[in-house]
């Protein structure tokens, strides 16, 4: 078999002739960017052949030149029968693949933003019982004697004991006189055990509350004996690297191979961060007997390892909506592999669970006429609008520029993430605040839209985005006949970079705004409604710890309404499933909610691109929509 | 870490210093027996340290000319910090390990002998349907369609599908134009899916009947559409080399590492049985879907990975008598991993779900007064008594003579056993005949109480089993103060060696034989009985294609009765398991059987010595209770 030598990394591998080179790379375990997973589109997977034959269809994608110095794009190279020295050019360290510390990220969700009306009730409880002495009489083994106590002290129902449970019941009820405790789940008709200790371990009783984002994945370990968030924790989607949306995870997962490797980075994610969060209150991750996930069609069949392909393909059928009765040893989340899963039900291929979660946090579908808004701006943009009566979602794609993804400085809303900037109208310079009144590392979405809307209002950005070149200021520098803007100096900065945003970026932060904004004003207009007819709009994402709602406004983001109607929810997605997980009556309330909900397909309706045309400006072609931008363009604020 | 090296095998490997040498020589894959399981008590894991130095207390268990010339016990011997040159004495090859050809045994269960009012009802069951395209306007993802057409069709309940099924879902319903084969258990309330194939297979339904005896493991294959028996095959627990009875493996599983050994030994012997059964019609494991198992307590305890231990102390509790909802995939058996593996009940430490098996092919329990006694000779020997009003179980400990275990030229049931033999009155040579009319290979059950009793009643031997050493004979050879009987010359076996039978095998089987009958008189006298009470007796035992009833009554393994009241049943236990797999209604009467069954220990009764050591002779002490035997002693038969 031909083998591969990579540079710089000296690592080597055997393929078979035929292989793909990427498929190569992610096998040998050599990062190589390729957002569009693998397509041919991106043209990112750049690598340069020392030695050895290839077959290669890279022409037309890269320069002539560049080819003819050995430069071939990995997606479209297939290794023949020679073996290989391929070297992987030297390109910027990838941010967003990089573990968030432990303790950089404690804002996630605050537990002073939840509902008020939640019951702690989650589905698996916790009971102290005692198991009487086997006798020679009764002719009773470990298990009846088990069940006994259980039907006499809590629940008369049919016990059911998984095997990991059997195997250990002997010495657990011959030690501490027989006292032991059980966590369960009562279902209709019988009492499924996950876990039996002995002792009375009633106050540790702990589950984990995932959601797992396109670009992000955040998990928070809660007490379930409180409802307490004890610690939650952040990090990119470890899958980033295979795609930056969906449509490229879902084209990259067409080898079935691939399907697995995708499957096994979001549970690497998942599991480091779980490990994280349960350090620092010091718990065991196999005691933690309970989970509730969240996140987008893909992402759970991606997770499931289910083939996504249908979801891309007409008539977009995924192969299921409401998963039931998973276990985490099965799927690959390592707490107590007995432990049940909670999977948040899907609407439809494009409104997921990560959407039903989100609404559990507003008040959108509760007893109203009211019509209120739900808008979640993560790497796919939904939306949910309705009241009492009704509730319609849509979505569109918006690309991981919010959650820093995407973007060279970009990063997660983390200590050292730049929140907030001001620019100085005359000399363009900026100053900002971190997170954690640190040195700056990066910048976060709340910092991106700040940054942006003062750019455009102290006029060193014009509408379209381009950067005021007539304008002379140290902080624009142009290089390559491309600009940026230089937020930070390499000396101000802890990674000693400047940290900076690039004319480029910027367009991928507009076209993100203009995406969700259209299909906001899309969607009101298919349901006969305007911006004015809504009472409250639910912002949800992945900014940071706040949204500038004003500045949001100014970019064309959000419309142009009093303040006073939005509320920003942060990561809706996990705090509904932290709801989900504490409280059998809010998982009720959402599955009645997918069940509800009605999917409208935006991108049919004939206005869409002109929809999507005019919101490519700050804030919009048609300023008369944004009102209070003008009087800001014009007068003082 | 000191190193080991196993002479004649060459095998090495590296053990910490304390590691005790049997374990060395289990991990090193060297076989070795050690029938009492570790215990120190039988003396054949005999090995001679050639080089380096051992920490041994083998002194007492072996003479000391032996230790001085190095010879030690492995399970009496701890690795020192040296490396070590280990001898493993050349020993007769152990023929019990030896697996049975495919081809040898296909004689374990006959259709013929099944009770006539099984209705064909399985638990799992087959059912074709149909599955609609995908449609955007419905909203139903692939497995909503699929819940609908079977809800539809089959069962209004709620469906339950496994994690594998839901992975290859979206690829099935979209060939074959959406025909599905769906192979599923109904439940109370639930209907759990177990396979989905694409087209119509409701004619490839399939299970196995597995039987796990302390010394023989014996599986079935049936086609679940028609109730016929494919195919069977049997072999040699694996577990065999690890101690030859229950107490032996239970000692031997003291340390977890080992508990886990016994464990895979006995999924292996299933698992290749489970191969070559699935051979011959050609059917693939993995659309096996459906398992019934019967065996001992101790039996299911190892096979589940339980500890043992507490069957073995008193009060002689185990951890569980009534396994429910076990799938294959966890406990191992290679078949489809999501079928459901029914186990049958066991009633206490010694009465075990092969008990209530083998029950199910008997009378013993139905609308009638009449006694009736079941008889399971095994390795361990249990026995039932009872009618409508009551049923007595209780056990004795026999050893594996009776199946061709622990006995040099012993074997199964297979091509070339001898199992009947003739012995001329005058001469002492032996006349025989084996399964299949091949050259003898061994002799198995049936051939040893055919054996024995012509022997006995040829003046052969003598009421305690010694050979006739005043009678000269060229079949009775002394060697070593050892006499033995040559049944067959090495040139008639197809072996190239003898055939033979030790004067310290005859004392194992007259102990054997013992044991059996002294249980069945004391429980007959503990309820007030007398054998002359008893309507029928059933017999079960994997002593060949048949028992020579009068001849097992000679040797006083069977008490002398008029032979119309005899019932051989084979392997009741395999047969018993396989009316489980096939019928739902025999699942559940066995169920109502293992409920009304009621232990009795005998070991604590007083005179329990006193009847078994009258039952050492050939046919007993007392002649009064063998009268047809004295007759035929006396006279011409």
């Amino acid at each position: 078999m031909p083998v591969i030598l990579f540079k710089p990394s000296q690592k080597t591998i055997d393929v078979s002739s035929g292989t793909e080179l990427l498929d190569a790379t992610h096998k040998a375990e050599v990062e190589i960017d390729s957002p569009c997973g693998g397509k041919g589109t991106c043209c990112q997977c750049i690598v340069r052949i020392i030695a050895g034959e290839v077959d290669s269809d890279s022409l037309g994608l890269l320069p002539k030149n560049a080819i003819d110095n050995g430069y071939l794009l990995a997606c479209r190279t297939k290794v023949k029968n020679s073996h290989l020295t391929v070297e992987i050019p030297k390109r910027d360290e990838i941010k967003g693949g990089k573990f968030v510390e432990a303790e950089d990220d404690a804002f996630l969700v605050h537990q002073e933003l939840l509902p008020e009306d939640v019951k702690l009730n989650p589905l698996t409880k916790r009971f102290k019982i005692s198991v009487p002495e086997p006798q020679l009489e009764d002719g009773l083994a470990d298990i009846d004697r088990l069940t006994r106590a259980l039907q006499k002290e809590i629940c008369e129902r049919e016990i059911i004991y998984p095997l990991s449970i059997i195997r250990k019941i002997a010495d657990i009820v011959r030690s501490e006189s027989g006292n032991v405790t059980i966590t369960a789940i009562e279902e209709k008709d019988r009492f499924n055990v996950v876990e039996v200790n002995s002792g009375d371990h009633t106050d540790q009783h702990h589950g984990i509350a995932i959601d797992i984002g396109t670009t992000t994945v955040a998990v928070q370990l809660i007490d379930l004996s409180t409802a307490k968030i004890l610690s939650t924790r952040t990090d990119y989607n470890n899958q980033l690297i295979c795609g930056l949306d969906v449509i490229s995870r879902i084209n990259y997962a067409r080898k079935s191979e691939r399907l697995e490797e995708l499957r096994n980075r979001v549970l690497k994610t998942i599991n480091n961060l779980i490990r994280q969060a349960a350090k620092n209150p010091q718990i065991k991750t196999d005691q933690i007997c309970s989970a509730a996930i969240s996140g987008n069609t893909t992402m759970i069949h991606l997770l499931l390892g289910l083939k996504p392909e249908y979801i891309r393909l007409e008539p977009y059928t995924p192969t299921i909506l409401e998963v039931l009765n998973l276990k985490a040893g099965e799927i690959g989340i390592e707490i107590n592999p007995e432990a049940c899963v909670q999977i948040s039900p899907a609407v439809g291929s494009y409104v997921g669970g990560d959407i039903t979660a989100g609404l559990l946090c507003t008040d959108i579908a509760n007893d109203s006429d009211e019509v209120n808004l739900f808008m979640d701006i993560g790497t796919n943009g939904e939306l949910v609008i309705g009241n009492q009566d009704f509730l319609l979602a849509c979505a569109c794609s918006a690309g991981p520029a919010f959650e820093g993804g995407g973007i060279k400085c970009g990063m997660l809303a983390a200590f050292g993430a730049i929140e907030g900037i001001k620019i100085d109208r005359a000399t363009g310079k900026a100053s900002y605040w971190t997170i954690g009144n640190v040195k700056p590392k990066g910048i976060c979405g709340s910092g991106i839209i700040s940054l942006l809307a003062n750019l455009f209002l102290t006029d060193w950005i014009d509408a379209a985005g381009k950067l005021n070149r007539q304008r002379k200021s140290p902080y624009i520098q142009i290089e390559d006949r491309q600009a940026k803007y230089i937020i930070a100096s390499a000396e101000e900065s802890s990674t000693d970079e400047p940290i900076s945003l690039s004319e480029i970026e910027i367009e991928n932060i507009i076209r993100a705004k203009a995406a969700i904004y259209s299909a906001c004003s899309l969607m009101l207009k298919q349901v006969g409604l305007n911006f004015d007819d809504l009472a409250n709009i639910y912002i949800a994402g992945g900014f940071g710890r706040f949204i500038d709602l004003e500045k949001a406004t100014v970019i064309g983001l959000l419309p142009d309404l009093p303040l006073e109607k939005f509320k920003y929810i942060g990561n809706a997605s996990l705090m509904g499933t932290y709801l989900v997980l504490i409280s059998q009556e809010y998982r009720q309330r959402q599955l009645e909610l997918a069940k509800r909900m009605t999917y409208m397909e935006l991108s049919t309706d004939p206005s869409y691109m002109e929809q999507y045309t005019g919101a490519l400006f700050l804030p919009h072609t048609d300023g008369f929509r944004f009102p209070s931008v003008q009087t800001m363009l014009k007068g003082e604020w």
